[in-house]
């Protein structure tokens, strides 16, 4: 496999760490669509001739199938997809198959297929979050007015509605998109015709392969080309903030589906039993949204920790690429589909959310911001007033609205009855009519900008 | 501080554990800079009476000469750099200083002091790139010819020029600049007018506030407003990346500047000697280069470590975003700073660089593809002569062009002493005219490209 | 400083970026420690005279005052703490100063001083511990009967006691004990003499040294020595072990602090409120312990990324080890000291968490127990009755001992009365009397344990 | 199979996220080791009847044959390893498989198994590590007096012997297997009979188990058992370190490999030939190795991630344990097997390190320390004319050891050609004899201890 210079063979031990079949098969169609171009280009330039072209279509195609079909034995020998692919090309239209690898080598070769491979995951990453994205619309759609307690520190601080709420997922999730299609469109150069790391002798043309494999262009520079994992790493930086956004929404639905909160029910499709316990309703997908981050953050970690260091131009460190990528992507896929599937399973209980909306004073700004409006005082003065009313109503045990208007007045003398239309949650709510607050109004604002950008 | 409803201070350990003030002061200028937007703003919303607006302009000019002067003292009893503002612009023009707070929050006064210093930093690293590029640009520019061995594995594999070598790094950190740009442009929107979590009734107007700091519009969803932190993960995402840049370029200096390779010859002003060895000319610079690179990808997983599982909104986990940034930042600036000096003061060693191309068969590809063109051998087996002959070379002892022709022909009868053309270290970096190769033309072409991009 | 083969100075950046005196001043002590114990060594072993020993002794001894009274100034142009204190020396007793560096490095110098800071610091991190074991052991003797739900996946499962919930942690927090004592046992080994990385020809006493400093003994290998971070590796590992277990005593705080459980009230000292919402009582303190834990793995993973791929023997890049550990063992610090404040001052509030145990039909299992026992019916069978018999309760809205008798007969005709004796939570509790099960009796056993480990 | 509650089945996505027989079928055997131990205990405690017993035993027999063969077949609708096995063995013996699971839950099942797992991959990788110091220490005991540079910044600094260099690893890898040995210690106790958090009403016998499956004792606190994981945080955590040291040996053989140091040859059983640079002899090997370090640091972030803020007790986030254990540890195992190979394998080349020695002026400290001693000068003068001297040397291109005498006089007038005998690098070897120095006579010190240590 090496040439002629080699006596013996590996040690098995060395096959055992450097074979990468086991997993770089996932890039084989990558690794025939690039093939592909490269014959195409180099029948073109007259490098190879139009009957060895035809035989290596010829020769791809049946490989493809094979493959397809699940009839390709894949060979731990053969060590990676590369030598796998070419030595059956061999097997099935002779010495042509030889032919194929001139003017290009290895390293241009898995820079090529992997670059298609992650270019995709960003694809598919994009997708499953647009629909994700659609379902939280769907729910703030129904949800403009149905009110539950905002959160700061896990204690009700306003009164916020569940349309809100869900839409603050729906723009971080946004970002996310963002963030993979500038990736995407960053790594979308063509690494094919670098060869080893200098380029080649032949007259290739590596505009045409670029092009017949949906690159924007050549990457500039040979040496880069075969070096460069940075594609990798934004990938994956990409999945792993995704991931935290995952994991916060995947938080709060095991504590909505809590009985302490009751605020949301997930159906039997997205929750599990216990082997013991048999009342439990464990919301296991949510939990393994959250727990997915980990993976996502580790592989990061992992790929930053392999390039750290790492001289030009190829190592064969970079081999560990691929495991890192992969398991974050699929670690993406699962948490992104699962909480898609939840968003739109999961059905909010107004009522749950209603009661423990009253339980925590969450009018109480409104009243600071009353007494500053009615009675002119300075926020601080009478945020300190409304903080004295409440400590009232807490040591009454009363809510906010049933403590008697004396006993609000023994903190500030000038309150009239025109408080109490502050201190519901509705007024609370539809009073929050600043540009991007949580009254109805603007709330209907985000849903139709967001309903056009996700149709 | 909070209001009426404490009857007893923060324990000591409390206070400790909860004030920000010792790095959040960093945030000064980002501080008064958004106190003074709001302030306009709710002067010409009729929040604010003009009388108010122009004291608290006055008392905030103070507060920001007094900060310049090094006059204002921090108080840390006063938490955060917020309070310490408002508490001292208290002390200079009264009340006013109180009403400045209306229709905003700490929660989303934070969000928009961070925004603005992390966007400011995403800039600060695109300027220190580009000066590192142009370093390594002016290397290239005197060095197309200059050749080296390029390396795979760390073994010699085909001569390349220092320049192409030095180009390669020009695209790494471009990418790098590209990923900072992209950040910044998708956090450049304003949280300020979010208030706590949910917007003001107060009529105030975001886009007056985001237009005079300079954000391209106000954030859409008052909730992610003060909860979204993924700006500075993308930050520190792209910071992450890049070090794993400067760290592989740190590597290469390190080892150049030995006496093994002599690649490169540092100044003074770049080396440290030893405190018990004198004859030490060690290459601290890049070592510590090499080094941050730790520091920041550890910044990365600290926030994101801070940020998984964190229900909305604002939470007090959150106070860890800012050293991690800060730290980041620092060391970023740092690394490309001391990057771009070692890349203007290394002297490239030519003789140095030759000798160890010749040392390695560099040319040994070249005979595999002259097997090929003139002899029309298939790729494979052209490689296994090649390889064959270079055992020969190795047992004699000789460089490749210094086997004599009979030797080849034991292994290739067809060859001729045409052959000797393509075993110079010359014709191979020449040869490899395929876009992007390190032919000197080439290479030309990538100067030219990068010559006009950083102008 | 680095001897007489430098013609100009290093670059301003370079001294920026090479100069630690910012951060290793809090190396000073062990930096004198160290030096003592060394000049006493070369004046027992005759390499220095006793004239000079004494006049280093008191040197050092003045040196150290100054530090200790805040009079030492320490400067930036002489890089670091070794450097600083030994200029200050030369300056205090003239040329023998120069002479305590026979036989050492500042190799040596640095791996021995930063062994003895982080042996401290392990030391350090165990008492904090025990103080926080203390504290919960404390809750625990009080709380053996209060009932609460034991929750999985934030489900109540089944009845457990609030002091056998505390106790679990107190087991966590053993094992964190342990991590450290482990770390400090390994690391006690002094790398003094072993000077720039081979020894030193000096007749030096690698013993005498070792035990003035509290070492068990020298390192074996001078290489090794000065080359090693892992224990300081150890350290952070251990450290981040103990911060995720912080991290999930302070998600239950804030959880429990919530009012959605109102398991437990938070005194003044350890909650905030907020500026803008005055009925807020957040729980700050917990919210920032759990954070902390970002910082610590992020400080294990920056070493780690430092030593990654280091070639021996000492590196510039080392000097990135003391930030990492010093940051992380300050957050360590705050966050078990805050903990340990926090365990001290909640009060647990019985009837709610009664309240919650009962409404999720915890003693489900019970029922399932109690048909396998009396029906002789397999596990899963029953298991599926009981399920099935809390779908009726669910049906009509009842606790399960409110299920009338006939209608649980729907669904195993065998059930008599006596399942009501099993439905109760106490019943529950007590019946759980496995080693280390949470019936009271069990618990006492688990705290009278601890009480003879922590006295 | 979670009871009789759940009309609907899981969706698709449901069963996709939450299934883990495809990596946790690796504790079948652990899985079946603690179903043999649990069931003697209930048979033992009368809970079971002694025909269950006999049934379940044979049953379990058959089950472990059947996987052994190969001819067990996992169902992905079982979900996970506990349920396939128990379900197969309901198919075998019928009803007596439901009553093995009296007195457990899947959540100390699985608690078990995996610690049963982990405490074996402790032991194995102690066996692998130390059969690495085995290789090393047969290196060492050939080349004691073997010459090479001993680098500092990768610039030679002193000579050491390849001896002194492979101890240096020797001690590293003893401490790594330390940590190991710590791990298992503290983690073998036994979880099991905890049930699903709380404990069990049933009279198990948890001392009986723990005893038959190896555990020192069972875990102390039922809720602790089963939501711990520090003891695969502390496996991944021994695991990353012991990574690093490997890393750092890997990137010395990388480079010794290198034709610019030459230091080592290694075998074709180690090295790799290019695609298409036939001269190549790549330590694909040692690169593998360095770059496993990225995958088993990210595994600890990766599981540190996820018990960040985790609540107790048992969450399904816990099922993310796993994986990241299993890759950490294969990447080990592979990781220290190939170093060990290549350990033995490599071939020292003395001529090639000595050559190196010699090119960097090594013996300056020499020379300093020869003017301290004889011309009775302070330390850090006589390194300044040491510098001062090697500048001669360098200016003049000659060797230490080959500039006249008198050239050095001009610096130190004082010197006599007794100088010469330090400035060879034998002397300078033999002359480092303090403890844990690098002369051969230290050097076989070591030797002599590791040989007793590791026969």
């Amino acid at each position: 496999m090496w040439g002629g210079r080699f006596a013996a063979g590996p040690a098995a031990i060395m096959e055992e760490i450097n074979v990468s079949i086991d997993f770089d098969k996932r890039l084989a169609a990558q690794d025939l669509a690039g093939s592909r171009a490269h014959a195409q280009m180099l029948v073109a330039k007259g490098i190879l001739s139009q009957e060895d072209g035809t035989a290596i279509a010829r020769g791809l195609d049946q490989v493809a199938a094979e493959i397809e079909a699940g009839r390709f034995t894949f060979r731990r020998e053969l060590e990676d997809i590369h030598l796998n692919v070419e030595s059956r090309l061999a097997e099935l239209i002779g010495p042509a198959a030889g032919r194929l690898h001139t003017g290009r080598s290895r390293n241009d070769q898995v820079a090529t297929d992997f670059r298609l491979w992650v270019r995709e995951a960003c694809d598919h990453a994009g997708e499953r979050l647009t629909l994700l994205q659609r379902a939280l619309l769907a729910q703030a759609e129904a949800h403009a007015e149905t009110i539950m307690p905002g959160f700061t520190h896990m204690q009700p601080a306003q009164p916020v509605s569940f349309a809100h709420h869900c839409l603050a997922y729906v723009e971080m999730f946004a970002r996310d998109r963002g963030r993979f299609a500038d990736a995407r469109k960053r790594m979308n150069e063509s690494p094919l015709g670098s060869a080893a790391l200098a380029g080649t002798p032949y007259p290739i043309d590596r505009q045409m392969t670029a092009q017949a494999l949906g690159f924007d262009r050549p990457m500039r520079n040979s040496m880069d080309a075969v070096s460069a994992r940075d594609f990798a790493l934004e990938y994956l930086a990409a999945a792993s903030i995704a991931a935290t956004h995952l994991s916060r929404l995947a938080e709060e639905i095991v504590l909505w589906a809590a009985p302490a909160y009751g605020f949301i029910k997930l159906s039997d499709a997205f929750t599990t039993g216990s082997s013991i316990m048999p009342q439990k309703r464990n919301p296991d997908a949510a939990e393994l949204v959250r727990a997915k981050t980990g993976r996502i953050l580790g592989s990061f970690v992992a790929l930053s920790t392999v390039m750290k260091g790492l001289a030009l131009a190829y190592a064969k460190d970079l081999q560990e690429d691929k495991e890192a990528v992969f398991q974050a992507a699929d670690a993406l896929d699962l948490a992104l589909a699962a909480m898609a599937g939840m968003a739109a399973d999961l059905k909010p209980q107004p009522q749950n959310m209603r009661r423990a909306a009253e339980a925590g004073y969450p009018t109480a700004t409104d009243l600071a911001d009353f007494i500053v409006t009615t009675l002119k005082k300075p926020f601080r003065e009478a945020h300190h007033s409304a903080g004295a009313i409440v400590k009232l109503a807490e040591e009454k045990g009363v809510a906010l609205a049933d403590l008697p208007l004396s006993a609000m007045q023994t903190v500030e003398p000038g309150l009239t009855d025109k408080v109490f239309a502050v201190l519901k949650l509705e007024s609370s709510l539809h009073a929050r009519t600043s540009e991007g607050g949580t009254a109805p109004a603007r709330v209907r604002e985000q849903i139709a900008f967001w309903r056009k950008e996700l149709a």
